[in-house]
């Protein structure tokens, strides 16, 4: 039987011929990330293993971008740890505030994940290098210890699901509404400790944004991992931002899916999850009349300069409903500052949004933008468990940039086609 | 005898012909101001006062800026009941995130206070509007939902203090140097419960920005207020921000004041105030080795226009020091875009800065820029008593925009001069 994609990489970092599903096995790992909330538990755990240092300073990635800058003093003493042992064992790769950006969209743009890597965080979103061309995936704190200490770490092979793309995204239409779209199909367990591997023609109409976007949201699914073919679009994104030469692996024509599904993403609508699962979805034309709080757009599922980009297009000249705080979150001091040069921050502001420094921030009712009882937000981030942005009677409708702009604008839940056509 | 400037406001704003030091009046409002952490106890307080509405929906303004955007669930039900009162009460100047900034850049900016105006915040640092020529004063947070529902308060008139100024500056010392230095030379009681006001040549080398620093500050040596004389500076402010006609009050010849100090400028020197109080101050000579690990740029001390100018001078071209965080806190949005267009944000974020959006964040130990215990800030902010920044163990070193500046640069508390000259 031949391999997935993923399957390759697996059985090629654990040094063996072929894996199946349900194997389990030995791997090599090419990073490992951790952030202020999971790396101190991982550094508190990392003497256990009786080793001097960490197994190679280049291959280890810490990024305190949860509660930083500082929300208060447990967080100014969690970043502290990051920062103590990053200095006393050299880590290359650690990113303080004003360097740094979301740990999701850093890596990549730091270089930090290549093609046919294999990364593991102690984050459930690290599988958003998938889109790269990688095997990624979100293990716990002492999973993370042991990588750290070993460079290794223990896998289950993953089985697969099929995601056959064709077509274009209609305008206003983006990966997260492709995203959102299969998890309302398949469900919040429906790719359970599965790889979803994205194939077909339509990947090639994907940027590489959506593609981010995507494979960051197979954990909703409740994927192991999510994954895109490398293709040309990969390969100019690589080499702009990353030295390491591509190793591309290709699934076998043999490979077994569990599951193939096949998506036109022409007919795809914009899609919004309402409370309180990713996958409770409805189209835009389904949603009826819910009028909001706050609009957040950012984080590592949609900060991207495109995801920016895209929004701003909608709010140009337009204004946030008063009753409505738009607060924007730019993934990383990179794209922050290329959205302010582009000019999108003159429309952001203009039109009544505040901009903030990269921060994981709100998303996971971290800090800055939390909900009152009783709240409302549309949100471009990737999870709408019950108080997962502040009080427990709060709501967050999860969306793509352009819905979220054009509700920002609206002060209800908003097809942005609408929003532009008045 | 004579009446001091501040004694002429308040005997106008009475209805009286003349006040005595130690008298007491009731005096009429022109703006009652609260944020917050206050305005939720004086909204709760309101009731009690029998009124149905606000003496004046115009002469009332909140500003959500101490924990906003939300910090936590109990940050985002104190906006939420600043914002339902705002709604309920139909009051005109409330100012949410997106639109909004720090009170204290926030009122002038929007034109809210004017020359010979009366002035209740229930915030310490409402003391700033003494820059323009107002009476300007913190008070309790009953005292704000009397203003409110009464649009009176009651006083004790202020005996005074005179500061003559006479020169200039040298390059790289600020009004954030006079008003350290001299809460150094009189303590932080040094004032206790009078008016500092400020005259003599020297006024006119002192910008606008410069005045609202030291005005701020008035209530770090205990004054009641602090207040320039009305000059062509200040016309030039109030006629760009302000639609009101100024009220032009002067001192009589013969007004009393209890000492006078005379100051010139030219002999300022860059001054630090050391843990943990605004008095413990040394110039910059005297400063030795502080290592620091954080900067903060911003505040309605130090968030103007000009503040942010002199800081970006400083950096530009230079790296903040690896082991320093350096925050960025714009007091406004339109001062955040005015920096933004003006370039100076390229220079922050390329010398690795992180830029907030307006908040006063943590000036207060609020968010975003917590310490941790044993770490030490250089602030351009108003206070430094224990744990003002965060740890109990932290400590705070209030500084200007200069000094901050070089200070990220330096790694330690640096002389503006000397990182410019390496």
């Amino acid at each position: 039987m031949g391999m997935t994609m993923t399957q390759k990489i697996l059985a090629h970092h654990a040094n063996m011929e072929s894996v199946r599903p349900g194997q389990l096995i030995m791997a090599d790992l090419d990073m490992v990330l951790g952030n202020d909330i999971t790396a101190p538990v991982a550094i508190n755990e990392f003497p256990k293993f009786g080793k001097q240092t960490v197994f190679d300073k280049d291959k280890v990635a810490l990024v305190p971008d949860h509660f930083s800058p500082n929300k208060d003093i447990k967080a100014a003493e969690q970043c502290k740890c990051l920062r103590d042992f990053a200095n006393d064992h050299e880590i290359t790769n650690y990113f303080d505030v004003g360097q740094m950006g979301i740990e999701h969209a850093l890596l990549p743009e730091k270089g930090l994940v290549g093609a046919g890597d294999l990364v593991i965080g102690a984050d459930s979103h690290t599988c958003t290098y998938g889109a790269l061309g990688a095997f990624s995936t979100g293990v716990g704190s002492t999973d993370m210890a042991c990588g750290m200490a070993t460079g290794q770490a223990w896998f289950k092979v993953p089985s697969a699901l099929k995601f056959n793309l064709k077509g274009k995204f209609n305008r206003y239409v983006s990966g997260k509404d492709l995203i959102l779209h299969i998890i309302g199909m398949i469900g919040v367990d429906g790719a359970l400790y599965q790889s979803m591997e994205f194939t077909g023609e339509g990947v090639a109409n994907l940027t590489i944004d959506d593609r981010f976007t995507v494979a960051n949201m197979a954990i909703e699914a409740g994927a192991k991992n999510g994954i895109f073919p490398v293709d040309d679009i990969t390969l100019a994104y690589l080499k702009e931002h990353c030295r390491k030469e591509p190793v591309i692996y290709t699934a076998d024509d043999d490979a077994h899916y569990e599951t193939v599904f096949d998506i036109d993403l022409s007919t795809i609508k914009s899609t919004v999850s309402f409370p309180h699962l990713p996958s409770n979805t409805r189209t835009i034309d389904e949603v009826g009349e819910v009028r909001i709080d706050q609009v957040v757009i950012g984080s590592c599922t949609n900060g991207h300069i495109s995801d920016l980009r895209e929004a701003a297009a909608i709010l140009k000249g337009k204004r946030v409903a008063k009753h409505v705080r738009a607060l924007i979150f730019p993934a990383t001091q990179k794209i922050w500052k290329q959205a302010m040069n582009e000019g999108l921050f003159d429309i952001f502001v203009d039109s009544g949004c505040a901009v903030s420094t990269p921060t994981c921030g709100p998303c996971l009712g971290g800090h800055m933008g939390i909900l009152a009882a009783g709240e409302r937000a549309v949100s471009t981030t990737n999870r709408n468990f019950v108080g997962r942005m502040g009080h427990v009677k709060s709501e967050v409708y999860l969306a793509s940039p352009a819905v979220a702009a054009a509700s920002a604008i609206a002060g209800y839940i908003a097809d942005p086609n609408k929003v532009m056509e008045a």
